[in-house]
């Protein structure tokens, strides 16, 4: 048996040994990745820039917009390039390219935030009018899952659409830690969009999704199959969502060329592989209920909780 | 290309100018929306009164246990009651009524924290009953994401009833958050309930669960249609799930007139749109399987993973 | 109505009466608990021990790694002696027994540290193989929720074995908040484990699991029935996943004699509680869909979104 100095020793020998054998545990040779804390906070802040009411306790927000807007995002701009700068370097781009890119793509991301705040809006419009649950319109912002998602997402959208590396996929996963919903930031997705509960969505990099879409906890825009791994990068392999197309909880839609067309509405827990014409209504035959009532004598394949 | 000067000023002038467009990106002129981190707050050391042993470092809690809840409650009452109030202020009561009313919701729910207390006793005793995982019943209350969701559901539950805005939902999205599980501060929920696992459940807002529930993960109780949306607020649109009932994992209970007789057991994976009486046993005929083996010749419709 | 003085005293009075009635609340006499946030903190630090350039800003731990991480782990080896010890005493080793036990206890983990690096290694490598979105492994180590889940699971899976109580459910129940992935300490899992997107992944305490095995989204590895409940602690419950399986999104795996051979393919949304024989490709015959077309007369049994 080790004590304590014996197995401090032992494991800092083999853990360090292993750094030199393999270069990702220390990052490539002078370089650095960008810090995840830090993307973080920049989009916990953005928050308070689009919404002043309702993630800042600051009472100047509502007094003073314009200062305050204008202090926030100078401080933003600043952090924002220095992660998008360290992210270029670290994928081996050389210093003037990557400060330049940096200073364009932070330029252009804060140029959009305005168009962001606008389609927010109309997000919140579709919460609101598609949930009975919801009291307000101030509730969704505050509170619902699918709104953060949809926020997170509509920004590192932007960012992958600028080939930055890293960046846009923690920025997503931030949001699938705390929603459960998993938007991958590379997804093309309309107007009027709404997730409700959201637990358990994933919505693929290739998906596209038009307007006036909503989707509810546990739906699947996925890929029918990832065996061909990495050489399916860039490859449709996600489903394409039409305009005014409700998808009910739990269902799948598989597959780079599934389309489902405009105004359908797809049922709970259906499991779809092919494209479906517009103004449909899905449904899936749903199995059969085997019903066991006490002290009859029924055949008891495929039970599993049966006390015989 | 925009510079830095230049992309911020048209940000914050578009910006601005859509706070002014649409009030609710400020919040209402004069008024201040309750603060979702001080009310999470609350709701963590809430647990330290209930639970005196697990969520805080503090040994005083151990050998002066009056002293500790009184101190904690006192300071607690008061930052509840802010809260409370300013909720009420902003959806319009004037400050003379919001006053009174958030004294008189905030001292009722302090009288009610015994019994909160009490019924998440018997909740700790029926995860411990219901799992055979569980080493201990410390080990629940410490670790199980479905108690976590339970516990703030029960505290929800009393300001929901007492129709305080937006804190109710602040608090259970802040339990979503934490454990996939979506349980809507408005559901009418019984003694020694069980939620294992829990990722993905959803149990809507005019649910009614009765005594010794036992759910999994995915289940979902919920609606059978939103399609008309704010109409339908108030409407019973869920499930009642009678005493002593099970509900297996990723299984859809839907409807508002649809009711789960008592003693009865529904199998995983059910989809669920009608009544089944009570003392039955339900699976779902599980759609049969196709199982292909290597060098054999089948047919391949809706297949998802065939390198044919 | 109570006032703040009165209702407080009632809350006091009985919380404090409940408090000596059951002890479940605070905790053994003369006993502590762990800190459940002493022990997030420890898995969380260990996290840039095993991965330097990741979760630390500290450029030292590229220029310096064999100072960076003696310093470290000589830290951490004291604060997880400390839980371990202090969970031994609660179930009631003596002080010498529960000293001795998280010295060694505790050097052993450390001796196998260096074990779960290079077995992250392999998960990493695993995730990037098998996923077209992943731009990079180091995506993979920064965003990927699979990945944090399955480090937590091999550093809890330690602890697990040899019989510490309370702290490596902590830590995996850590990991299922942050990824909705929920994998029992208990279980056994193989090299190059990949779990993709994961929300709603269920591992129960007795499954095995091979090598190059990849999980997505809602899959559960289950057990039949939970209804002898504690009766049921130690049985093998959870199924056994031999090597080279793929099992696609939300489908379940049930039961403690069922064994899925090597190289098969499960395809999404199937209920399994049977075992499949190796070199299988397995889906589930999809339920019909029942598509209706506007304007057209279909009987509409069980639809759950027609307005009629």
């Amino acid at each position: 048996m080790s004590d304590k100095k014996t197995s401090i020793e032992n494991a800092v020998a083999r853990l360090t040994a292993n750094y030199r054998k393999e270069e990702l545990f220390l990052t490539k040779s002078g370089r650095h990745l960008p810090v995840r804390a830090a993307i973080i906070d920049i989009v916990k802040e953005m928050r308070s820039v689009i919404f002043p009411g309702y993630f800042d306790i600051d009472s100047g927000a509502a007094v003073f917009p314009e200062h305050y807007t204008g202090y926030l995002l100078n401080d933003l701009f600043d952090r924002m390039k220095e992660q998008i700068e360290t992210a270029f370097l670290y994928v081996g781009e050389d210093t003037a390219s990557a400060c330049g890119k940096a200073a364009r793509v932070t330029a252009s991301f804060f140029e959009q935030l305005p168009d962001v705040q606008e389609m927010l809006l109309k997000d919140v419009q579709a919460g609101f009018d598609g949930d009975p649950a919801a009291k307000s319109r101030e509730e969704i912002i505050f509170s619902y899952p699918g709104f953060l998602a949809i926020y997170v997402y509509r920004l590192a959208h932007i960012l992958y659409l600028e080939e930055v590396p890293f960046i846009p996929r923690i920025m997503t996963e931030y949001a699938h830690d705390h929603t459960g919903i998993d938007i991958n930031p590379g997804a093309t997705i309309g107007e009027y969009f709404f997730i409700d509960h959201g637990t358990g969505v994933v919505i693929g990099e290739t998906t596209t999704i038009g307007n006036n879409v909503k989707l509810y906890q546990g739906v699947t825009l996925g890929a029918l199959s990832t065996r061909k791994g990495q050489q399916l990068s860039g490859v449709k392999r996600h489903p394409t969502i039409e305009d005014n197309v409700t998808i009910y909880s739990n269902s799948s839609v598989l597959g780079g060329e599934t389309v489902i067309g405009e105004n359908t509405i797809i049922g709970g827990n259906t499991f779809i592989t092919e494209s479906i014409p517009a103004n449909s209504k899905v449904s899936a035959k749903s199995p059969e209920l085997v019903i066991k009532k006490p002290r009859t004598c029924v055949e008891t394949s495929n039970v599993w909780d049966w006390e015989n």
